[in-house]
Parts: C-alpha cells; sequence; structure tokens
C-alpha cells in the first residue's frame, strides 16, 4: 500500500485569467541530509489550474485535496489560527480575504516579477531539458550553460504580456508589454466563435485557415508579391481585412478560421514587440513563458517565425516545459527565505524549503513526451531548514 | 458665370480598403511662367476616396467627373486611345486591366512606398499648417524647418501598416510594419458590431468605454496599482481581457464599448511599435498618416500617448492633416517626370507638371478648421513642361 499522502508546501499565482498552483506532496520518506543541517524529503512538485472566474472550484480543491493532507485542516472549519502560503499575481491582492475568510490562508505575498523571475530562472538552473526551440515543425531541446545564462529576455503571456530583461538571480527589469495576451485571444475569441474555454478555442484555431479571413499582400496586389520590399504574396498585410469587404457577417465565418487568425495575429505580434525589445538591449535569447502557449506547435511556430524574421535570424525564440507555471513556480522557490508572517502570533507558518530538482542521480526529470498538463509531474526533493 | 472645369491631372492610390484620388482642377487662367519656359496653371488640388469593394463607384466619377472635364472623354464609350493616368497601391496592379477596359485608361504604376514618401515630402515641404501634434486635447500645428526634416519615421496606416525610415527626397527604407492596422479595425469591428462602415464604426467608438471589456491592472489588482513597475490601476493589462469571465455573450455587450476598445487596442499597439522602430534609429519625429486616423481625436490622442509613455517623452507623435492622401499625392507629384508611357503610340498622356503650393503669395492655403474631408481642396498652381 502506498504511503499516505503528504502535502507540505503551496504556492499560488492568482492572475486576470488563472489560478495557478504548486505544491509539494511527499512520498513519505524523510531522512537527513548528508551534513546533517537539516532533513531532506522526497517527492514530488504537483501542478494544477484553475479559472480566476471559478475561483471557488480552486478553494474547494484546495480545502480536500491539499489542507486535508497538509496537517493543518481545521476541525468542522473553524479558523484556530491561519495558515501562512507563498502567493504571487494580482490575485494575491484581490483575493486575499477570500482565501483568509473561507480557508483560513493568509497570503505571504510574492511580487509577481520577481516570483516569474525565480520560477524561469529555477527552471533553466535545476530542470533538465526545459528549454526548446520550435520551428518548421522541429522541437529542439537547448542545454544552458549556466555560466551563460544572463541576460536573456522573458516574454510573459498571460491575460496581458510582460517583457522582463533578466540580468541574474533577483536582478530584472520590466522593460516593456503588451495589452495583446492571452486575455485578449480568449476574449475576443469569445465574443467570435462562442467558445467557452481557452482549450476549446484552441482546439478550433487547430483546424482553421486563417487565410480566409486575414487579407494577404497578394490579396492587394492581385496574387503577385510586393518583392521590391520582401513581402511575398502569402504575407499578412491587414489581420482581419478580408472581412471588411467579404460582406459576410460573423455567422458566415467558419469559426475555427477566426480562431487561427486571433491566434497567428496575437502570436505574431507577441513575437515581434518582444524581438524589437530584445534589439535595444542586444540580448539574442527571448524565452517565452506563461500559459498562453501551452505547448501548441503552431503558437510556437508563429511566434518563433515572427522572431525569425524580425531579427534575420539573429534572436532566437525558446519555449519552457513548465511555462505555466513560472510564477507559481518562483513563489514556491521563496520558502526557501523566511516569511513575513512567521513571527506574528496565530499563523501557522509552513517549514522553510529549499527545492532540489536534480544534482542528484536519484531523482530523475519525468520525461514529458506530450505537452505538459497538470498530472505531470517534477520528481524533486525539499531540504526542511 | 464661372469658366468650366477643366481637369488636368488625375492621380489614384487603390489600398486594400479604399481608393484614393487627387486631381487638378484649373480655375481657367493660365499664363506663361516668369522666365517664360513654361505656362502656368492656377487651380485647385482636389480629392475624392472611394471603397475599394465598392471599385464601380469610383469608375463612374472618374467617368462623369473627371474624364469629361479632360478633354479626353472618349465618344460613345469607345476606346480609340488610352489615357495614361499616375497610380500607385496595389489595386493599380489589380485593377489595372478593369481601368483599361472600362475607361481606356492605362496606369503608368508608382511604387507604392515611393510615392508615400513622395507624397509626405510635398506636404511638409510646401504646405503651410500641414504637420500637427495631438497631446491632452491640444492640437498644436509645428514648424517644420526644411534644413531639418530628416530622417524621420513615416508610420503609413492603411488596411496594414508600413513604417518607412525617411532619408531623404526619394532615400527610404521600410524597416518595419504590422498586420494590425485600419483593415483589422473595420474587419474585427464588423464583425463584432454589424457596423458596415468606417466611418459608422469610429463614430460608435467615439461613445464608447472600453474599460468595460478591457482587463485594467486593477481588475486583477483588487482595484490598487502594481506601482512597482509603475502601471496605473487604470492601465489597460489586457485588451478584451474581461470578456473572459463576465459570462456575457457578443450580444450583451454595446457596440460603442467593443468598438471602443478595439480602437484602443490597435491605436496604442501602432503607437508602440513605432517608438521601437523610432528608438532603433535614433528618430525623433514620427509621422502618421493614412486614412485609419482620419483626424480623430481619440485615436491621435491615444498613439500619442503611447509613444510618448513608451519614449519617456523623448519621441514626438505627428499628424498630417491630409493623411489619407499621402500616396496619392506623392503619385500626383510624379507628374514631374516623364512617364514610361510618353513614347508609346495610341497613349494619350497627360503634360508633365510641377505643382507648387507656396513660394507665390497669390497661392493660399484654404484653412481648414475642422477635419479633411473629400470637399476641401488645396489652392495650387501646376507649371507645364
Amino acid at each position: 500500500m502506498d504511503p499516505p499522502t503528504q502535502i507540505s508546501h503551496l504556492a499560488l499565482d492568482i492572475g486576470g485569467t488563472l489560478v495557478k498552483l504548486v505544491y509539494f506532496s511527499s512520498n513519505g520518506s524523510e531522512e537527513e541530509s548528508r551534513n546533517g543541517c537539516c532533513s531532506v524529503v522526497k517527492g514530488r512538485l504537483c501542478f494544477a489550474k484553475f479559472e480566476t472566474r471559478k475561483i471557488d472550484d480552486c478553494l474547494e480543491f484546495i480545502r480536500f485535496n491539499i489542507l486535508q493532507h497538509s496537517g493543518v485542516q481545521h476541525q468542522n472549519g473553524a479558523v484556530h489560527d491561519y495558515l501562512s502560503v507563498k502567493a504571487t499575481g494580482g490575485g494575491a491582492f484581490k483575493f486575499a480575504d477570500l482565501f483568509k475568510e473561507k480557508l483560513g490562508i493568509l497570503f505571504d505575498k510574492q511580487d509577481e516579477m520577481h516570483s516569474l523571475v525565480g520560477g524561469v530562472n529555477f527552471l533553466l538552473k535545476t530542470v533538465p531539458r526545459e528549454a526548446f526551440t520550435y520551428l518548421d515543425g522541429q522541437k529542439e531541446f537547448v542545454e544552458i550553460d549556466h555560466n551563460d545564462l544572463y541576460p536573456y529576455l522573458l516574454v510573459n503571456i498571460g491575460s496581458g504580456v510582460s517583457m522582463i530583461k533578466v540580468d541574474g538571480d533577483g536582478k530584472y527589469e520590466r522593460i516593456s508589454g503588451t495589452s495583446l495576451g492571452g486575455g485578449t485571444f480568449l476574449g475576443l475569441g469569445k465574443l467570435l466563435t462562442k467558445c467557452k474555454s481557452f482549450d476549446e478555442l484552441l482546439e478550433l484555431s487547430h483546424h482553421g485557415n486563417n487565410r480566409v479571413i486575414d487579407m494577404l499582400v497578394g490579396d492587394i496586389y492581385g496574387g503577385t508579391d510586393y518583392s521590391k520590399i520582401g513581402l511575398s504574396s502569402t504575407a499578412i498585410a491587414s489581420s482581419f481585412g478580408k472581412a471588411i469587404s467579404d460582406g459576410k457577417e460573423l455567422e458566415d465565418y467558419q469559426p475555427e478560421d477566426v480562431a487561427r487568425s486571433l491566434l497567428r495575429m496575437i502570436s505574431n505580434n507577441i513575437g515581434q514587440i518582444a524581438y524589437l525589445n530584445a534589439l535595444r538591449f542586444g540580448l539574442k535569447r527571448i524565452f517565452f513563458g506563461g500559459f498562453f502557449i501551452r505547448g501548441l506547435e503552431y503558437t510556437m511556430d508563429t511566434i518563433s517565425v515572427a522572431v525569425h524574421f524580425w531579427s534575420r535570424g539573429e534572436a532566437k525564440a525558446m519555449f519552457l516545459r513548465h511555462e505555466g507555471f513560472l510564477g507559481a513556480l518562483g513563489a514556491f522557490t521563496s520558502y526557501e527565505t523566511r516569511s513575513n508572517n512567521d513571527s506574528k502570533p496565530q499563523h501557522h507558518t509552513v517549514q522553510r524549503a529549499i527545492l532540489n530538482c536534480s544534482g542528484d542521480d536519484s531523482f530523475r526529470h519525468i520525461p514529458v513526451t506530450s505537452n505538459l498538463n497538470d498530472s505531470e509531474t517534477i520528481e524533486c526533493s525539499i531540504s526542511l531548514v
């Protein structure tokens, strides 16, 4: 029989669209570290996500799947003391009262950008085969030399998009961003296609043809290129531009074609703005993260092509396997430091912990053959200090 | 009684969305130039536009309002020889056969970028009070020192957007662009609001409130700023981002709010990409042209604020009163040079002409108090050489 699941650490990233959870589930074995300074617990990092608008589902999940196994469940739902948990994203402010009232959870708020950068640095330094390029249908894992990691551009595509120049651990600057992000894709997508969810919209876009609605260079030039300035006849001159003249209404278009044009428009725009910002600071590597991408090949391909096209091959778009959980992972790694609530009375604070995913052959990363989903975990250990 | 209208020169710019016409209408007076080398004809430069999808309206307009007064009208519609006319834009290729067949007009094709730049340079050098800034509701005309005009960035917002670095007369390079342009605004706008025309959609956007659909920083952060990185609570975090969570369908939103969000999204995006490109080449002045703007204050304000915000006040957005006719004006100025068709038999070629709008006190620019519309003209003269 498996030992009972013991969940000891939880971190949340509550964005405008999604709530992302990372938590540590031990397999019951705990041993003293080699140098005897702390105890090492083996287990898994687990991931889960919920739509922010369905925050109650998230609360229920935490109540029944995490608090019950964390040893701090309050009997009869009565709150005797507060559990201090790392949280980041705008929702760490917005939903602080809700989590306190409903679950007795008090957020130890972590800065959003700081968590993002912390999460990416952790992944790039610790988790093997984390970063990869995607071009012409080819996924290729990239070996990152830890001594040659910085500087890089981090483009986090959430509801909106943040672009952060990262120069080291805790050394970063938000240099740009755009409001055309995942929220725009899903928001416009829902209005245009009646899709209910991000996944449904992405699935739809997979089967569409953007040329039905996008105005191509060839549509303006009567089928020919505008070769003098290097624009081929198939380049998109105007996203959704064909809808102006077709005499068609929304209902006359296939929703999959609409979804495809939308995905292409937003991915291409993000790729272009990212490249222009990388150029400003001479950054050759651009990591794209956030829940917008979801390992979707067409999205990655569009972003890669945009970066490749505008940079004339100089800059490279890279993706991360755990792209959706960067902020939550960063918040998790902050368990390494003391909580602001540690010294306060009536606060049940979680033990400080250092997360380790490599450096010990006995821990391997579970190979991810397809795209990451919530059930996929990272084998790891935490050192309780 | 007024002397009969005599129209002598016509130039067209046929884009993916609109056909723009510029033509010279003389007031009947013709005199020899001071140095006796040519004759000078006084008159007006006139402007007209049509939707490209209604190209037949344009053909009719040219047949009845231009050809009839040009002295080259073919009797009974029979084509005896071809009238050579300057034309630019993708439609100069796409509709060449149509104009030849229906009107006996043969396009002397002018390169699109070359015409755009020619048009802007002509306006900036020749037409007083052409360029202006717009910020915080204040329109301010800019005196352009002809010796300090170059380099500048020209952002032409047609169906798509071209960004051109201009270094002198005929010296330019298309350095960037975006597919999110006027065609995207109208295309998405028609699908989302059932508006039939650009003007209707703009009028609608005038009465809307983008905050109904856009996700603001404050919506994510529970009403507070994300002050650490300088994002105020009212900054747009995600365009159309609120549509993901409202549980509303398209019909539940006011079309004016949708139109407003769309206008803001596209204007802001163009402003940002323009600024990033200006930065690459150290360009302090950015001129925005094309029919997207139409002198609309909210559009200009959004673009100006975007340029101001991203450049921290370093770069300036400027607008042009004849913004919609840049390519057509540039094509018109090419009457100065010999046509490719001049030497061909059976081609009625229009006399070479140099356009003058200033330098002679007797010609004044008709003051435009409101926004330019088709009935507004520029007093000028042409020197027939």
